[in-house]
């Protein structure tokens, strides 16, 4: 769970991606590099608030960016940004009382959009979660875009990035923890399990939900029950429905144990 | 309650939703009108586009586009779309079988975003709402980006535009329905509501909730709970857990009228 050595810093691309990181200032730009010798009125603002912002601009092939980015459209401009700080899993599990709190865990199998991620983790912020957990491939990390969407709330939940969902929920089994995942269908009915124990909630990704190994790995799978056409809730809309099922379980639990 | 005569069309503006509009189809556009004798690239091909959906193009003067646009940032291209076909509050009522069903509207007083818009109007299709109901003034309407966001629900789930949301409410209330408004704190726990009833929910707009008028006419108010330093959900989150909770307690009180 350690952070590898060469994930310092991560390559953003794209006249709108670098301009917001630039502007929003919430992770460390490194470098710009610029792919035209001639940039066009749109790319000069973006050097000028670089220059602005003190951030190196460097001139760079077409060839080179496109090795940066993978292939990615990158519209001649490519920013290296600072890496989001990830949380460590066992630093927070150290950190939960567990007298005062139940542990509450979300692991996001393979959330794609930004919008949604930085959705699902305001919500979870709001809602008690102790960490977000994300797998480390095939998934949207913490990037300028996702801490925009989350309205801020990236600067106060951990979120960890593991690089096997599978193993990682063996270790929370193994520290009593019950995880439960949620099926577009056929499921059980997402009110009728007990959200009050020790707790992790795993929703998978937009299109494919959960990947199959991770699927074998929950005790339970539910099913928020839904009606007419549409085939499913928008994922930050689904992490908001069962989110709020657990706060409210919890907090009638709590109100039953006050005399 | 009835349409307008001179309703029948909305102007859009702008490379992406005119551009959208075209590609989806969602809604017919009846004139592209272009605001430069030499368009750019991205411009022609829009005008590529229109002229094989056999829509005319037309050439503007820009002080014409302006006019056209209230001023918006409209980079030279402009749709003229074909009206959304708004429902009609009476026949929706009309159509609401009381001995099978109890009734569900959501009224949203002033949502402001398109995604929100569409998000809220997918999960009001998939949590059995009779009708979204939405002013007509500071609010957004039905538009192509909305119809995207939605998820096809805008073809499913008639949607009510109202000039005066109070009026509406007293409307509703004759009906013997319930209208009980979304506060960001200070009101009810949401569960404590019995929401098995007939019932219309209020949702205010993204920063300024409900407007004091409105809120004035709701019968009760309630508070989704939340912790943490996040001061607010997203407002298609909070829909979303709002129309669950409306759900969650229809679902359990049928299961208890049952053998």
């Amino acid at each position: 769970m350690k952070k590898e050595p060469g994930s310092s810093y991560q390559v953003i691309y794209g006249i709108h991606p670098v301009r917001e990181t630039l502007l929003s200032g919430s992770l460390q730009t490194l470098r710009v590099f610029i792919g035209t010798k001639h940039p066009n009125p749109t790319l000069q603002s973006i050097l000028d608030l670089a220059h602005r912002n003190r951030v190196p601009v460097t001139f760079s092939s077409r060839e080179e960016m496109d090795r940066m980015t993978g292939g990615g459209n990158h519209q001649h401009i490519v920013g290296i940004v600072q890496e989001f700080p990830y949380a460590d899993l066992g630093e927070v599990l150290g950190s939960i009382k567990p007298e005062t709190q139940k542990k509450l865990f979300l692991i996001l199998d393979g959330i794609q959009d930004p919008q949604n991620l930085g959705a699902l983790i305001r919500t979870a912020s709001g809602a008690g979660v102790h960490a977000v957990i994300l797998p480390k491939d095939r998934a949207a990390g913490i990037t300028p875009s996702v801490i925009k969407a989350s309205a801020g709330a990236t600067a106060h939940l951990p979120v960890v990035r593991v690089v096997n969902v599978a193993n990682t929920i063996d270790r929370l089994k193994q520290e009593g923890i019950w995880v439960y995942g949620a099926e577009s269908s056929g499921g059980n009915p997402l009110y009728d399990l007990d959200l009050t124990t020790d707790l992790a909630i795993v929703i998978g990704s937009e299109g494919k939900g959960i990947r199959p190994l991770v699927e074998k790995k929950c005790d339970a799978l539910f099913t928020i029950p839904m009606v007419g056409p549409i085939s499913s809730f928008n994922a930050s809309v689904s992490g908001g429905m069962i989110l709020y099922e657990v706060m409210r379980q919890r907090h009638q639990a709590e109100r039953k144990l006050k005399p």
